[in-house]
């Protein structure tokens, strides 16, 4: 057995670094993104991931849950492979006892004790991401280096930011205090004091298909770490990365001499609607969740005897008014309207353009041209199906599928999306993106989210109207990103005051290798919290902070004088 | 005109003092409490502060703000002053559009700018202590001495709290940064990055007859500093101490360049129903509240769109098991019955104790003695009428004088509610608290909020008992506060895990002049959020965090060789 002392001691370091990298903002990683960093110091290579992830199919996940009462799961890959795995399935009144049961010894065991368990968990993680980037792969449709970056480290730099903020949050008072109130001539008051940070309650986290790992993380950690035991419900169709998940956390928590069951994971049956059922008993006090608008709502209408953050659905513009560098921009675009099969929460979908063209390398460009030269873009990065199948993915779900179907009646299709064949999974459904012409007036048509990889050039009457326009889809459908696109600063204030009123993170001229699609851990803000799309922050202060409360307990001390001089 | 800079300048250590304070939590006080303090350095006398007050009383309030449509108010003294008094009534409409017009420059201005504003207020309504005490106690029913402090100076230091909480959380992340990712090779990403505090919108406050500074004013300066413009709804019997404290907020704030409006005052009339018209309104994005629990859990259900704080109704709990200090323990409680005729919600209700007695000073005491013992104390500490106004207040409504008419048909009187003839306000209703006895098996009848002077010495089957009482008290209850006498360090541990477990604060063996009603601002949390009685303290991160959010932009900048290299 491991202390969480020793635990502590071991990752102090790291959780150091990474509280200075929240207040600084600079770039800073702690688990490293590149695929072939992984094979030493104890951590799986590619094959030993392969193999890893392998020897999970085809049979029960083990998990030692109390309240098992049947099995639950099996997914079907979006690259057309059966994975076989089923999940024990557990009664929700054996799990939130055990929860229940396991509070009090990681409530006292203190900040310092939790997060060293939690950044161990973290670091055993960290060595199986090749595990965790075929389970990834297998459940959400991600590419494989997709799934490894996003799903690996960088799900676990978001898990260690949530970890830093919290830990931050819960040390920002000191734990004990001699209060000592001047009396005049009489003995001064004197009061010992301590302040103990305890947790809310039982956490859930309710995860998604597209991010099973990097979406519940935050959650999952933040909610830990605060003292608070979690109910893991992965989305059905994504069960594998966070089974692993979990299985990695008991495994640490059990060493460390606490209760396995401070993390448990609660697979659902066909129609069970467990999310449901477990987000409205009492004994659930914090809820994490990533999914639609829809439900996100009913969770911040009905579970109000719960903290709950939401990321939800959104509409994600582009503006482009002017561009010094033309290739870059489209090439740019491109990539982030195809990575990932346009299916992320990031993916921009509105890209407005004024009327009367834009001027590209000092050149005027009418709109006409700007969708041919985009179209091209997208065909010239996707026109080799192996290199096409790297970066897309597989497409998540029919309703995707559905909406590609219908986009060409939406208007003039500048781009039609095609099927594309996976040269290792003949079964995987690809696709890429579509690009439909709208107008400004067609506002019932783009100012709702149409998931997946279809997106709309959208002629405006003006930059200072797509502008407008942007400030609008923000504030009435939500975003997780807006970006701009001009050479002239009286534009890009103009877009960064739009970005603050409707409160969306803005990027501005991206020509490079860096993605609106993209935000970085300790750096970039993912949503704000202060649109429709989420409720909170991935991650900052008021993601963390009420996670947990202050109780205090006062009892008096003689009056010394030799203290109050 | 003096630059927002110029007032943080001004302030800054005073603001730096108090960030250091939240940390520490030793004593620490801003504002002082005496009444002697004043008078000096451009702050009233009590002469001074007396005059103010009659000036306003018998015509309308002087508040120009837009949209005013009618007049509202006039509140009666619950010491028999009609004070004359009336206030514009505002046309919500209005009211929103001004403070969202007021919004982007206070949003604009930054932390800084916003903190030296928020204490340049804070500064000159200290400067009115006086005034503003007598403004507290002929709306609340507080004594004089009681209305000042806790109306004033302790108000202003809970005010200061929560803008050095605030503070602390808007400039935990640099404002800027500069992100710069190694591409191995290649020259790495750079990106300039900036992050700005945006406040969530329209904040409102709805105060209470009680305490109509104490409990509005953190929440007034946690949103207000935070960027949100504030209403304030007062409750319609205390609307003048709020009245004062709008209009210097709006002197301040136009004095520095700032649209008054980013203050406002919402009187209402009778039978409006304004608080809930406003918490509706979707612009409403923060309410912070303190009064009944059926309007707070309203509020928290309904006012979805908001970040919502509430104090609601507890109950109160004493555990007595053992003292060696029975003289003090008795002076102590009796005290915490007296102070404010027990209208605070801070006061003790429900005296646990075992059937068996308890030890005191070494020698065993029934609880017939105890309850003798206790009645006598309290009885010494309010024999004399001038005295005991001093200590008591008036009553605040005719629910309280019902509640102590029906306390007789609870169970066995100790002690005997009484009259006292107030010495300088005859018209005044001013009441002794009363002590009922009860058993453990009354749970009906104690476990509910009885607001006002009724407290109830209640026989358990023994000290474990009464500690699970407490725990099973504040779980279903609710509390503000908790207390335990004794000498034994394992029932003061267990009363510990009690009110860990419950998520109450707790006092140990209070006999000397720390009472259990008094939270000291920068060291006592008051409220946890954890227990059904508040949703948050006041004041910590969790408090003020939610009250903003962060909006980032970002831009590349060239890769510089240089710099990276």
């Amino acid at each position: 057995m491991t202390t969480a002392a020793e635990l502590y001691a071991r990752h102090r370091e790291m959780l150091d670094r990474a509280v200075t990298a929240t207040r600084e903002r600079t770039y800073w990683s702690a688990f490293p993104e590149g695929l072939k960093a992984y094979g030493d110091d104890g951590t799986q290579s590619a094959a030993e991931g392969a193999a890893a992830f392998e020897r999970w199919l085809g049979k029960p996940f083990p998990l030692e849950q109390p309240g098992t009462d049947g099995e639950a799961g099996r997914e079907h890959s979006p690259y057309g492979v059966e994975l076989g795995v089923s999940y024990p399935h557990v009664d929700p009144d054996a799990a939130l006892a055990a929860a229940q049961e396991a509070l009090p010894l990681w409530r006292d065991a203190g900040p310092d004790a939790r997060a060293g368990v939690c950044l161990e968990i973290l670091g055993r993680i960290n060595a199986r991401s090749h595990e965790m980037a075929s389970a990834v792969m297998h459940t959400s449709g991600q590419a494989y280096a997709m799934a490894f970056q996003a799903g690996g480290p960088h799900a676990q730099d978001r898990a260690l930011e949530a970890v830093a903020y919290a830990y931050t949050e819960m040390t920002r008072h000191l734990p004990e205090s001699v209060w000592e109130k001047p009396q005049g001539k009489r003995p001064p008051q004197r009061m010992a004091k301590r302040f103990t940070v305890v947790p809310r309650g039982v956490a859930l986290v309710i995860g998604c298909k597209t991010f099973p790992t990097w979406n519940s993380y935050p959650g999952l950690f933040a909610s830990l770490v605060t003292g608070n035991p979690v109910l893991v419900k992965p989305h059905p169709g994504a069960v594998l990365p966070l089974a692993i998940t979990v299985s990695i956390a008991r495994e640490v928590l059990a060493e460390a001499g606490f209760s396995a069951d401070l993390v448990q994971l609660m697979a659902e049956q066909d129609g069970e609607g467990l999310a449901k059922t477990l987000a409205l008993r009492p004994e659930v006090r914090v809820i994490d969740y990533t999914g639609s608008s829809e439900f996100g709502v009913w969770l911040e209408r009905n579970a109000v005897q719960a903290a709950v953050f939401t990321e939800k659905a959104g509409v994600n513009s582009v503006v482009v008014d002017s561009t010094d560098d033309y290739r870059g921009m489209l090439a740019n675009l491109a990539f982030s309207l195809s990575l990932y099969t346009g299916q992320m929460c990031t993916t921009p979908q509105n890209i407005l353009v004024a009327r009367n063209g834009i001027t590209a390398d000092g050149e005027h460009k009418d709109v006409e041209q700007l969708g041919a030269d985009l179209a091209a873009a997208v065909d010239g990065l996707l026109g080799d199906d192996a290199r096409a199948t790297a970066l897309l993915g597989a497409v998540v779900n029919e309703a995707v599928l559905d909406r590609l179907g219908s986009a060409p009646s939406y208007g003039d299709v500048l781009l039609p999306s095609r099927e594309v064949t996976h040269p290792e999974f003949p079964e995987a459904t690809v696709r890429t993106p579509t690009i439909v012409r709208l107008d400004a007036k067609d506002r019932d048509r783009f100012l709702q989210e149409c998931f997946g990889p279809i997106s709309f050039l959208i002629t405006t009457d003006s930059t200072e109207a797509s502008i407008e326009l942007l400030r609008d889809s923000v504030r009435e459908q939500g975003a997780i990103t807006a970006s701009v696109y001009s050479t002239d600063e009286a534009v890009l204030q103009a877009a960064e005051d739009a970005a603050l009123d409707s409160g969306v993170a803005l990027s501005c001229n991206l020509t490079e290798s860096v993605y609106v699609n993209q935000s970085a851990a300790f750096s970039d803000f993912h949503a704000t919290g202060a649109n429709p799309a989420a409720n909170a922050a991935l991650t900052d202060a008021a993601y963390v902070a009420s996670r947990f409360r202050i109780v205090q307990s006062r009892r008096p001390l003689p009056a010394d004088a030799a203290a109050t001089g």
